[in-house]
């Protein structure tokens, strides 16, 4: 019940991200709605595909469906506002991420997934919408080159593999993993902590 | 029959629409060949991949794959005539555009999906070659910022969807869906209709 | 065994080209991983995506990520040292590419997959990868663009599948059609032979 309404929270934000970056490039209200759908749903879409789940989950939910769909409208109609909202989007994003990251491995661990392949499944549902919202809008996406973002969706995943593995209950290993991911994230992003990059080539 | 013909009609339509991008950018023969096929069986597999169709119906049926590979080649040795052509791309492009998306619709809609995810893997099946064209030719794709393009597919899969609904009979129910695609693709063309584009942001 | 040993020396040369292109485009440390990993197993796994295998091998089988994530880290360490062994990846990366795409066009066949499709199958299993990686890193794929890459490959997999067709022993194909393939990349990139562009349109 509370899992379901974070995940429509975590759905909004990643909607809203989606939103803005492709107001920010122009785009038509289609075109700002189509990334809302696919930086929300994206991620989801991936797993589902790679898992085996025919259709996905994601375009049967009509929740899922029309909460990215409003927010992309809501984003196109009020974008200077939500531009200035951006450390509510920053937050609402790290809460989806730490949602997808850890419904996504649990589904997974689900279907029999040996844990280090539901590890990656689990943070490519996190990571994967925005890699699809960048590679639309021709970006190389920013979780490959900012701050702490897939290594936090990792460390969540590799939680909620552990206790599975350990037998512990479901809901309270996702909400540890969720809030994993939460911190390392904020931890981030207040401490503008980066991975480091390598050292740059002479030729 | 008709229709089977129609729908070659449209793969060469597509193929075209993707190997002149190529050729565009520069791409050897090899490259134009593999847009085309890309641009021309891009939306069908996408839409298999979703639906669960293994192998996609587009690697395993040859006509599509000929007719696909001879535009291809076609358009690279006589491109500076098919630029000419463009008006009869553009119109060949729309009818192509209304089969693949009602054709998609029925589909998902066979295999039970929802009717609003049956509308949506519609969609995806008419706009996504298109959009795997514009992603490797590194362009921001075009349905996301022209024309009213996605708005004609999503309106044709709808007419589908609710044809199903009503238990009406599937034929003539593709046929009007394909003629408001196209109809509505050809309007938007010749009255240079675009979507609104937010206000732009001061910051 | 001779073979498996193989594919995990094709695995570290993908995974090798993935990462110094990552360096390249200044990527951080673990963007470069993601990018080993996503040019060694993309491929693969658009493989079985395409095929229906869920969830894809290369998800499951630990070598293969750890022979891709090690390979990762050891570019990003000592990439100016990579950097001057350009021949030897060249190298490794055309016996990857046989290999990858001859055990694709094998596995494509064992599923029931026909003859044109298995090679498809085929062909893509060996330049995903690499696909993945260019349009990740915002590049119209080398693929597209240059050598003999995708013409070698398509050529290795019309001689699997043709001996599956003549019913001759699969390992001793496998092993002929990975010779054509190294030996055609290796002839294409000493002769620097390049596949014809279109004249150059004047509009």
């Amino acid at each position: 019940m509370l899992l379901d309404a974070l995940e429509l929270v975590g759905i909004a934000a990643f909607a809203a991200s989606g939103a803005v970056a492709a107001v920010r490039a122009r785009l038509d209200v289609f075109g700002v709605i189509v990334l809302a759908l696919t930086t929300a749903l994206g991620g989801g879409i991936i797993r589902d595909v790679l898992l085996g789940v025919h259709p996905p989950a994601a375009l049967v939910s009509w929740p899922y469906l029309a909460v990215a769909g409003v927010t992309g409208l809501v984003v196109f109609w009020f974008h200077p506002t939500v531009a200035k909202l951006r450390r509510a989007v920053l937050l609402l994003d790290a809460i989806g991420l730490g949602l997808f990251v850890t419904a996504g491995t649990t589904t997974a661990l689900g279907l029999g997934a040996p844990p280090y392949a539901a590890c990656l499944v689990g943070m490519t549902t996190g990571i994967g919408g925005g890699a699809l919202r960048d590679v639309l809008l021709r970006e190389i996406p920013l979780v490959l080159r900012r701050e702490i973002y897939a290594v936090a969706a990792l460390c969540g995943a590799v939680v909620v593999a552990f206790g599975d593995y350990l037998g512990l209950p479901a809901v309270p290993v996702t909400l540890v993993g969720s809030v994993v991911i939460v911190g390392l994230r904020l931890l981030a992003l207040w401490r503008r902590w980066n991975a480091p990059v390598a050292r740059k080539l002479d030729g």
